[in-house]
């Protein structure tokens, strides 16, 4: 039997699960691969380390050309993190004519253009499955499940550390606070977590998952972008007593060719599947002409998960190599990717909940009804329960479906009214059941 | 660009999508496969027949030899149902060299041994995504997302006829001929849905995805299935005083290189995924051991759904055409493939509810009782509501955890008591939360 030798950049979590992978199912794969994957070097910056497995002595090394200039060395395998030089040994890979698999969302999400391009003009595959919800075949399902359909939009929970973070809110009763503490101490969130609860983790993966479901490329520093932080153990509850939970959502979707795209909290319905989605799942909602709505749901990291999901796309390069020779998979689709600007979200429709931080005195609803009402937005419920005399009221108004652009000048007014004592707070509502 | 003649039997509703989807998507198509795929014939049983769209008079034929012995057909796509001549067909293809893509689990599940062995055998390809839950790409997870990864369980909701049918129920306090027959005024249901509503149906496509999920293959018909024809409205209600819906579950586990399968109506908590899915959609869950529990959900029938299916492995096979040359995909797969028995279901615990009809007389309780205590069943909840006066009572028992062996011996002495009125009905709990 053939064999074809990979090298990986990094042996953390993800690299490790990885050598266990090919390890354990070596058989089963090559069987699959119709040739032998044998691991020739392993980039690593301290070789001391503990690691969660052990990585043979002959495999190390700290000098990334062990690697990237070996032509035996025929699949680079990213899983260091990280921007540079993850960014630099990509390029020198795909310039030696090597197939790239990656894990690193950050990297594909901020230079992908550079890399799609280089990877295109050059012929080799650049995958990247693991970067988006770990071991969920959701890249792979939009690829090739529905290659001959048209997919108009994906949406979903995509940061596996937010949701466990609102999930332990919701039922725990625990601060956000408490429940980042929480997600650290089980190591589900960075020593600095900043990444994952601003959503900018989750604009990184929308704007890969675009770039595979639509073939549209989109900066995700240009994505509107909210994070989890203001969300209150209040806000849970008032949720609750909508019939909703909060969730962190992506949604990206293609209307008369633009792309809409956005990162956020939202209330969603307890009878929406998302709602179900607990600790550090993901699930990822895809609607397309021919086949309707479907759903992938599974666990968004760890170790072995996101191993998976970089095999797999090491089972398809390698297949490819057998097959093909040098020229990689899906390097057409890369080489028609089209780079776009999101459009704006004026128009977007939704009901919402509007958190307002008023005292407790006559008259304060009458305002915030005005200021809504000047925008055209109407009124669906309104609550507001003193806490106590003299302490500020938390008012909740869950609005009618009205236009972004409607509410924000509405919300704009009423954080300028001189009775709102900290900013608005804004969640939209997602429908109640996608899938029925 | 090269070009692909490919040829259809049968132009029902999944041919009819099919056709449909080649030619909206005719270029993105022939981007991701680089070759142009075309119809050549359409085998028709009578050309005549309306149609959900038209068939170009030049590809219609009732002679299967222009497709079977046309050698510039290379892709022969089988839609046209049932087992024979479809069986003859197909085998006549495979032996002229031909790949195949098939929807018919019918055809699969039966004669799976037979078609596999002489597609192994003679090198090409036979693909079957669109025989199992429709559009949602879940053979092709399990065999290339899930490639490195080992697969220890597959199970779900695969007959959305009897989704519908319960989901009716369930939801507008239907009796089971009432939803039924709705089904079959949607044309949801067959005028003969025997196959759906015995499970044998669901059977069939669990074979299916065990063969894809182990390797191993099953005779559908020594898979223990129960159809879902004795459910009542009274089993609805009561599953919902017990916070949950039935569903009928088709379900597979591989467990110390046993399989264990089986298909029958359950108890699914409204906190299970399971029990959110609704109407015809379909949903099943895996489980593996490095990416753990995961989950595909879609539509399960329609013409447009299953035509993607069936695209996406023509695609595939076309992909292969191109890159291999005459030699098919997974053809190793299929000749790895090893006949077994399924495994006595007797030592598998479960929670149960079990429905006893019995004259509204004393003591009646202490017998039901008795027969389950004498064989080491635990009762973990009764309930019987009186009727009326001279009206047999439907007494729900809840059981706790408990072997099939031991229930079946209790309610083997249950259903000989002189009080029982009917025969009993045992359905079995799922757990709560499968994804938590």
């Amino acid at each position: 039997m053939r064999s074809i030798a990979i090298g990986l950049l990094g042996a953390g979590n993800v690299g490790c699960g990885v050598v266990q992978l090919l390890r354990d199912n070596h058989d089963a794969i090559a069987r699959r691969v119709g040739a032998s994957i044998q691991i020739k070097r392993v980039l690593l910056r301290s070789p001391g380390t503990r690691r969660p497995i052990d990585v043979p002595a002959e495999w190390k090394t700290t000098d990334p050309a062990d690697i990237l200039a070996d032509p035996e060395i025929r699949v680079v395998v990213e899983v260091m993190g990280g921007l540079e030089p993850a960014r630099q040994y990509v390029l020198e890979a795909i310039a030696a004519g090597k197939h790239v698999v990656s894990a690193n969302k950050a990297l594909l999400g901020t230079f992908g253009k550079e890399l799609f391009a280089a990877a295109a003009q050059r012929g080799v595959s650049l995958h990247f499955e693991a970067s988006v919800a770990g071991g969920i075949p959701i890249l792979r399902s939009l690829r090739e499940g529905l290659a001959s359909d048209r997919i108009e939009a994906v949406s979903g929970i995509v940061n596996g550390t937010c949701n466990f973070v609102l999930d332990t809110m919701t039922r725990m009763g625990a601060s956000f606070d408490a429940a980042l503490a929480e997600a650290q101490v089980r190591g589900l969130a960075e020593a600095d977590p900043a990444l994952d609860i601003s959503g900018v983790d989750a604009a990184q993966k929308l704007t890969l998952l675009a770039l595979v479901a639509f073939g549209l490329r989109v900066d995700p520093q240009r994505i509107p972008t909210e994070g989890i932080t203001r969300i209150t153990a209040f806000d849970i509850e008032a949720a609750r007593t909508l019939g909703c939970v909060i969730k962190s959502i992506a949604a990206a979707r293609v209307d008369h060719g633009r792309l809409l795209a956005r990162v956020h909290p939202a209330l969603v319905p307890m009878h929406n599947v998302l709602g179900g989605v607990h600790g550090t799942y993901n699930a990822v909602l895809v609607e397309s002409r021919a086949l309707g709505r479907s759903l992938y749901y599974g666990r968004g990291a760890g170790m072995m998960p996101t191993g998976t999901a970089v095999v797999a796309d090491l089972v398809e390069v390698c297949r490819a190599i057998i097959g093909l020779g040098d020229r990689g998979t899906g390097v057409d689709e890369l080489a028609a990717i089209v780079d776009v600007t999101p459009a704006s979200l004026d128009d977007e429709r939704h009901e919402n909940y509007v958190r307002v931080t008023v005292p407790n005195v006559p008259g304060v609803l009458g305002q915030v009804a005005n200021c809504l009402g000047a925008h055209g937005v109407s009124i669906k419920r309104v609550n507001q329960d003193p806490r106590g005399p003299g302490l500020p009221v938390e008012m909740v108004v869950v609005t009618e479906s009205v236009t972004d652009a409607e509410l924000r000048a509405a919300l704009a007014e009423i954080d300028g009214l001189p009775t709102t004592l900290a900013p608005v707070l804004r969640l939209r509502l997602l429908e109640a059941d996608p899938l029925d």
